[in-house]
């Protein structure tokens, strides 16, 4: 009776785990952090901590020594740790069976084929007269370690595929999909089988990195919506996943999904959800992975718009705190998410939210607000 | 270009401090806190911390060090350590000049009444002989120290009043007032004079402490709510209040408004703006003690309810983590904030907050799920 939550591990100290913090801090829920290295982003905000390698398995052993449960800021935790962790008796949510198919390119589109779920076509390749008999144009990427458009290669000929096979990965070819736009379908599951789904949103890349998520996402066809959390619910259940599942699909110009990616812990297309749903998906990942019933996925507003914050090519020209006055000033219905993190080239620092009745209200908003944290405009405010 | 934050002192690591450490997260404030000892509410979740007394000087300078601003959770430092803070170039804010008003009801009646501003006929009385002068029945209360229903006696008759007189402190007499309810009037002020109202509230005491908050106050007439954000808003600007104010209001059954209590804090009738307002209370007060911008405090809903848990006489019964399953699969759409904080009788352990369309199911989700919590429905879910 009355008794005190248990302490839930959490392997990696960036953003992901920092943004796990705050709901966490509600629900009077205790973390227990692996932080790559002192002060990191979620090592800021989450007083229960080691700093060391998730690659070590003593390291992985003590943190979570003492807690029932364990679950992860990114997916780089070697299969075979998990195992040994779980072997140990401790839940690895999700678990490593599930875990491989958003490690493992090759194994998840294997996967995906079983379970009849549409995919661009693909093959895995170990030669340059493999990807010739795939056919060029198309897309190289390597089966593991890749993330926010690193190890991926568009390939017009033999001479462009040098960089991949000198990957040291094995590599999958895939076809050139001919999309409209990028979409996102976001579920939550539990152990217990529960699942929760998010609107599917719109998601908008630069440079292989999530710029600018719309949700819902606008004209989608209500049949294709239920399509992609369809699929993404049956991927869930299949794959036994638990905690947030991200799946990213291309709709096609001729009006089909194919699934582009599946990502297994909070993801960048549902930092909307934040301020734009009922439960965010961080906070559904935590119930989610502690097996306690998951909170209403439903939006609290028409519309939400999610811009990123990312240091560009002159970092020193953008603005974090400093960037305040004029942005909380110019919108005092702005919602605003800095990781900690110091500005530099392509490095994600944070997020903007703005929700609204009006699409081209929250846009305009959101992407100013971006914009001027970014420094793209110029020193003055406007 | 480009700085990181300052960090933002704070004294006492109760659960107004551990509640602004989730905004303080997501804007990238870091917070350096005192708490009174090991693993209490806010020690639980803001890792940059010292242990041990606020009303040591030498700690509350060691605690400031490298701090721009310092800010509280409550309003019992000492008012000369907060002089002698500011004396050596810290933003104290709330300043002493203000937070002397909440911390000693002598001189916030007598403030109050230099500004006009509507209170219950109230006397400084040093003697039984002076409360019969100024009339049975009436309420004393010691004009520092009281919180939460201690420090207040309503007396009939002389032989009452030798608990107030024996308290040690100054003792204030103050006339029964016959209200219809009592009301919360919420305003955020930064150093630069930007202020926000928040919309006017109707609380429930049980024994002296908070237990269920209304927003906005059903049946509130404009005129009155009006008056009422007006009234918080004179105070805020004529005492330079810097932070959250709250002032606490009876409803006259005449139809009048008169000022009860001030807090310069965070308030438990400001607990609703976590998950029904735009910016909640404890960002906003994070905004203005750092001279930010302050955000939108519109209401979200129609409708927020605000139901504190509270630990039973027999805290046994209660529960916490335990009372998950049921609460949260009852009702997906409930939020609940729990402190870190074991079961004690009378404690104060945590909220649940149900926004929507419709009060009366507003007010049946929060008070089932914090009953359930408190352990009054017995044993078995519904």
């Amino acid at each position: 009776m009355g008794v005190l939550a248990p302490t839930l591990a959490v392997i990696g100290g960036g953003q992901l785990a920092r943004m796990m913090a705050e709901p966490a801090a509600a629900l009077g829920l205790p973390l227990r952090l692996l932080a790559e290295a002192e002060g990191v982003s979620a090592a800021q905000v989450i007083p229960d901590q080691l700093v060391g390698d998730y690659r070590s398995l003593d390291l992985l052993r003590e943190v979570t020594d003492g807690c029932a449960v364990v679950t992860f800021d990114h997916e780089h935790v070697p299969t075979e740790h998990l195992h040994a962790l779980e072997a140990g008796g401790i839940a690895v949510r999700p678990g490593p069976g599930a875990l491989v198919h958003a490690q493992d390119k090759g194994v998840m589109r294997a996967r995906l084929a079983e379970l009849g779920v549409p995919c661009p076509r693909n093959a895995l390749v170990s030669s340059v007269a493999d990807v010739e008999e795939f056919g060029f144009p198309c897309v190289l990427k390597t089966t593991r370690g890749g993330y926010d458009g690193k190890g991926v290669w568009f390939v017009r000929s033999a001479e462009d595929c040098g960089d991949a096979f000198a990957s040291g990965h094995a590599v999958l070819a895939e076809e050139l999909v001919d999309f409209r736009r990028e979409l996102s379908a976001l579920v939550a599951r539990s152990p217990s089988g529960q699942a929760a789904a998010y609107p599917v949103v719109a998601s908008t890349q630069k440079d292989g990195i999530c710029h600018e998520v719309i949700a819902p996402a606008p004209d989608l066809a209500p049949a294709l919506a239920g399509e992609a959390q369809e699929i993404a619910l049956r991927i869930a259940g299949a794959l036994d996943v638990t905690g947030i599942l991200a799946v990213e699909l291309f709709e096609t110009t001729d009006g089909r999904i194919l699934v582009n990616e599946l990502a297994m812990r909070p993801h960048n297309t549902g930092h909307w959800s934040q301020d734009g749903a009922v439960t965010s998906q961080f906070e559904n990942h935590l119930r989610a992975v502690l097996d306690l019933p998951l909170g209403s996925p439903a939006p609290r507003a028409r519309w939400t718009v999610m811009v990123n914050i990312l240091g560009g090519p002159d970092a020193s020209v953008g603005r974090l705190y400093d960037g305040y006055p004029h942005a909380l000033a110019r919108d005092p219905f702005l919602r605003v998410h800095l990781y900690g993190k110091e500005l530099r080239p392509g490095r994600k620092v944070g997020h903007v939210n703005a929700y609204g009745d009006d699409l081209d209200d929250c846009l305009e908003r959101a992407r100013h607000a971006a914009a001027w944290f970014r420094g793209d405009l110029g020193n003055e405010s406007e």
